[in-house]
């Protein structure tokens, strides 16, 4: 039976990954760990057994206990604070809170379980400026990280190579694209449209109007359950000390995912530009290629944006 | 005047640096911190004024006090920890003087003297490994660091690029090649070698051998003398948000430089290898470009290795 250690336990992406195991009957135990309280309640279903500790990964005595009595023979790395928002007005606590718990993570691994399968999670932000006729991105091109939690996520894929090749530990890398889906926090740019759009549309909204950034700029959206399906399947049969991008191929731009949940909602709306939502120094696009992930793992993309905008629509229509 | 503040002010650059200022009689303001008290005493000549804080880069409190009241125009920081083989033993160490106080400072600077120019020191290190078809090494390669160390390195000069960027501050970045002078600690290679020397020499060594870790291994070499005059230079006339290689451009290997040792002490001494000084994943030839720095500010190496060499020797028949 698999032993799970998952960090960022009360995050989105966790809950998608936990649904994962149980639908397709992944019979696995689970240690899931977290700063915050899980939102969720997890079913304990016939294949599931899920225990939740409140840890902080700085926290090396509380999380060398943990780990060494769990024993895992995986984990799947998912904390982090993600916002490139928030590491423009905190660099420090960004840092903290991706370089430097990977780091104090890998130590504690190092001494205490060293043969587990790591999957560390980077971020698509890591490549930085990129002319864009060299797009899509492709993992052997070289990083131009922009912004303060993009350099720390460069440091956490370096440090992971560094701990392969030179302590012998197991660790596979991503480098994930904007991911979607329900449960994800509004402070993420579909999330927020989501929850505005369907506010107006309810006409409960001071402003009847969109608030954004720009909304020019290009990414590579993918709905949460390929990206845990991805994230499984690496977890599993990914290469060690391989870097792979987690990624739909396509690009889409900001205004265009607006019209598509215009359309959904049946509506129109008034969009209104908030420049303090526009970063210093941000990419323009954003698109990378899946190629070496669709080979390595048999994986590909199976829910087309229009229906992962769809189901987060329907989240927040009934939440709010 | 210039206003400098210097970090790292007890180390072995910082007091090269200072003997710089003075012989090149520029007029300067000094206020130099550390960790630790500094062993050197400085003549307040009639170009320097210089005064000591004890301070933890990491206490943003006093640092923030220190740096609000001093206003430099000026900061060159050379403090780091900056052993690669620490960084094997303890990579969390390493990153918190590394990457860590940098991230701290940057943070105050932002708050309390943008305007300052700083010269952020790099390593050679931050290269990783390049085919020898590929040297000598020059800035626009790209970066594939092997140790802690290194990771912590690149990731506090893409900061540098990010806060420069990104928030308009003024850096200069180097990646400084191995130096080597008087005063360096026996940590390092070249003063360990010179200090078991003399030993030798003067018979007061348990086991008559030189120990060594692999001395095929080749390095830059460069006199800190060389260093430091780079190092102003590029304070005062370096391009902002560009990075410099700071080295001899010419490799050699550490048997070699035993060779020359051995010849300026005239002796014969017998090498015993030690395993635990051979790291994991080490470089085997580390050889830089000085190609833009010497265009940018009209700097040339004026010190041969043979004399450093032999200045190091006597330092060490003097101390010992």
């Amino acid at each position: 039976m698999n032993k799970i250690l998952i960090t960022g336990f009360s995050g989105f992406v966790s809950k998608h990954f936990i649904d994962y195991l149980n639908e397709n009957k992944i019979k696995s135990e689970i240690l899931g760990i977290d700063l915050n309280v899980s939102e969720y309640r997890y079913n304990y279903s016939e294949y599931l057994s899920t225990k939740f500790e409140k840890v902080d990964l700085l926290d090396s005595i509380k999380l060398r206990d943990l780990i060494y009595f769990f024993q895992p023979n995986y984990i799947i790395h998912l904390a982090s604070y993600s916002s490139v928002g928030l590491s423009w007005k905190n660099p420090s606590l960004s840092f903290k809170n991706n370089m430097n718990i990977f780091l104090n993570m890998m130590e504690i691994i190092r001494e205490t379980s060293p043969k587990c399968r790591i999957l560390s999670i980077g971020s698509s932000e890591e490549y930085g400026n990129v002319e864009e006729d060299k797009l899509p991105l492709k993992e052997g091109y070289s990083l131009n990280p922009v912004s303060p939690y993009a350099v720390a996520r460069v440091s956490q894929e370096q440090l992971s190579k560094v701990y392969c090749d030179g302590y012998g530990l197991d660790i596979v890398m991503t480098r994930s694209f904007n991911h979607i889906g329900v449960g994800q926090k509004d402070i993420f740019v579909i999330s927020s449209f989501a929850k505005q759009l369907v506010e107006i549309k309810k006409s409960i909204r001071k402003e009847q109007k969109l608030v954004t950034g720009d909304i020019t700029i290009v990414r590579d959206f993918l709905d949460v359950r390929d990206v845990v399906d991805a994230y499984y399947r690496l977890l599993i049969n990914g290469k060690r000390s391989e870097i792979y991008n987690v990624c739909s191929g396509t690009g889409v731009s900001l205004g265009e995912v607006i019209e598509i949940m215009c359309k959904i909602l049946d509506m129109h709306v008034e969009i209104e530009i908030d420049p303090s939502r526009i970063r210093p120094n941000d990419n323009r696009v954003i698109v990378g290629s899946n190629e070496k992930l669709r080979k390595a793992i048999g994986w590909e993309p199976k829910i087309p944006l229009k229906e992962s905008l769809k189901d987060i629509i329907d989240y927040w229509y009934k939440k709010i």
